[in-house]
């Protein structure tokens, strides 16, 4: 069986937050389609208990199983190696063990994802000082997935219905992400950025790139990176035939690139060199609706936009709408929808 | 006669480029509610024949003589000191006698509004060129109204229907922008804002205030401006009664800030670091509802967020559209509407 069926795979997260009930909720929702749980069935069952569902938890003997689990059920594979006792573990806490569950399951995630067994991979949220306890020594998901998959060099893109916006420089100061901006790594998003859309079945992507200062430069009267770093890169990218254009101006650029009914964007997606230009236009219409896909990997990889929710987690009332939007946004760039 | 009468004062920016046009537009659509135009007739006839309107043209003897025009005519008062020879000038060029007569008309305004004759100044755009080249040293219309106001410290406001951010710093590099960030300045920014809030008529305006980095910083994680430039300013702020609240991270402040249907925001306006940080979301949902905002003068002044479009001007295709909200924003902060 190959991912020709349309499974995804959901790793559930630390256990501890709220991964598992936005994992129930959704398949209560009928917001998954064909999707297979990475993770602990007592696990599972707490959260649909959580939530106030009635929704039975299926364990599976393999992942391949859950496109045969009957409709209504949660169907759940743990991975080998699972840690038994997560589903014991308290709410809302930093633990070694659930940090332990968590990196299991993304393990065997990306395992299957690299086989071609699932189409594509959605990760719930994890929690980093758990999984640094349990002496995982990569900082986040984004990382854990690279090293899986040898170390070729990813970006972060945060995305939503109207806009898809790639990452030059993510966490670290303003300051330094413009000492950090040279050509290699604009041009090396650029490339990132292309092979990725062309992969979702864009023939010609066109990719609008965001200028670092203000009126992008305004011919070098305010800041010369567009002139030294930025423009050099689009030239070198479109001889490789990449269709990037710009730089232009940052506060107009996400306006025109957005896609909304009447307004036909003219880009696929842009490029911005800052976390802050890049993330503000896509967070703007509502954080529940931003999606983080991550660029690179030789698999589609999306998760919600937010984090574990330690202070709301066990109490059944965290919201679904951002993994369902990961969960959507995988299927359409795994060409599923 | 005061204005208390709501009579509001539009200078007619540069006679070459589109604002006549716009003005012209503007009065036929009936969006300008009592309104009086500083500019020349023979410039505005033929504004009004590039767009191919039946609209009579006025002139007046006095600005308040605007209210008792009769509707459906655009009532111009020409200043003292206007240059002759405006309607002559060729459509979309740089030219010194038109810089000299957009000075003549903002220098107008300024005095009509200081004297309380008008509640509100909006300005059509000017072309910088144009008015180096009548021999203005002043690089545009905030620095010529801070000038006619005493020379008071003012600050740049983009504002839409949703969102309204003030700017501490705007057109440097962003380099530069960072190390031009100090207490003072951001305290000053805050004062300003709190009093023209104060001064449209909000008791306890709520301002939240973006940090510089991303996640602002995480605690130092990522840069240390807010430590150590940005929170000690909210600090002070407050101590002086102003509800400035933050810095929150700036992906997400904007977004809370928003005010829609169903979508109310938590702050009344927001405080920016950066051109972009600012001006990205006020622009992302279409750079036609946009409005500049000259805060810290003693009188509102509004105008649309364009420049002259001298490659389309005199072809009576320009959209009002920011011009009809630069108007309606002045009435709104001016207590009219």
């Amino acid at each position: 069986m190959t991912h020709l069926a349309g499974l995804l795979a959901i790793s559930q997260g630390d256990p501890c937050g709220i991964g598992p009930e936005i994992i129930a909720r959704a398949f209560a929702q009928g917001a998954t389609g064909p999707a297979v749980v990475l993770g602990d069935v007592g696990v599972m069952r707490r959260a649909v208990a959580h939530c106030g569902l009635l929704l039975p938890v299926a364990r599976l003997d393999t992942p391949e199983d859950a496109l045969a689990a009957p409709p209504g059920c949660i169907p759940v594979w743990q991975p080998p190696g699972l840690p038994v006792g997560l589903a014991d573990l308290p709410m809302g806490a930093i633990s070694a063990l659930a940090g332990q569950g968590a990196a299991c399951c993304i393990d065997a995630g990306a395992s299957l994802a690299l086989a071609g067994r699932v189409a594509a991979l959605v990760t719930a949220p994890i929690h980093k000082e758990a999984l640094s306890a349990a002496g995982v020594h990569h900082p986040g998901h984004t990382e854990m997935l690279q090293a899986a998959a040898g170390g070729a060099p990813v970006r972060m893109m945060l995305a939503n219905e109207q806009l898809k916006v790639v990452l030059v420089t993510i966490h670290m100061s303003l300051r330094r992400a413009i000492d950090a901006l040279d050509i290699d790594g604009v041009l090396q998003t650029l490339r990132i950025s292309h092979q990725a859309a062309r992969a979702w079945g864009l023939a010609a992507p066109r990719i609008g790139v965001a200028g670092l200062n203000p009126h992008a430069g305004e011919g070098g009267l305010f800041g010369d990176e567009e002139i030294r770093i930025i423009s050099p890169a689009i030239v070198a990218a479109r001889a490789e035939g990449i269709d990037a254009r710009g730089p232009f101006a940052p506060d107009t650029v996400f306006m025109r690139a957005r896609h909304a009914p009447g307004h036909l964007g003219e880009f696929d997606l842009v490029v911005a060199m800052t976390h802050d230009h890049g993330l503000i236009p896509v967070k703007y219409l509502g954080v529940e609706e931003g999606v983080n896909v991550t660029l690179g990997l030789p698999f589609v990889r999306t998760s919600p936009d937010h984090g574990t929710a330690f202070d709301i987690a066990g109490q059944g009332v965290a919201d679904a709408s951002s993994l369902r939007a990961a969960l959507a946004m995988a299927r359409r760039l795994a060409g599923l929808a």
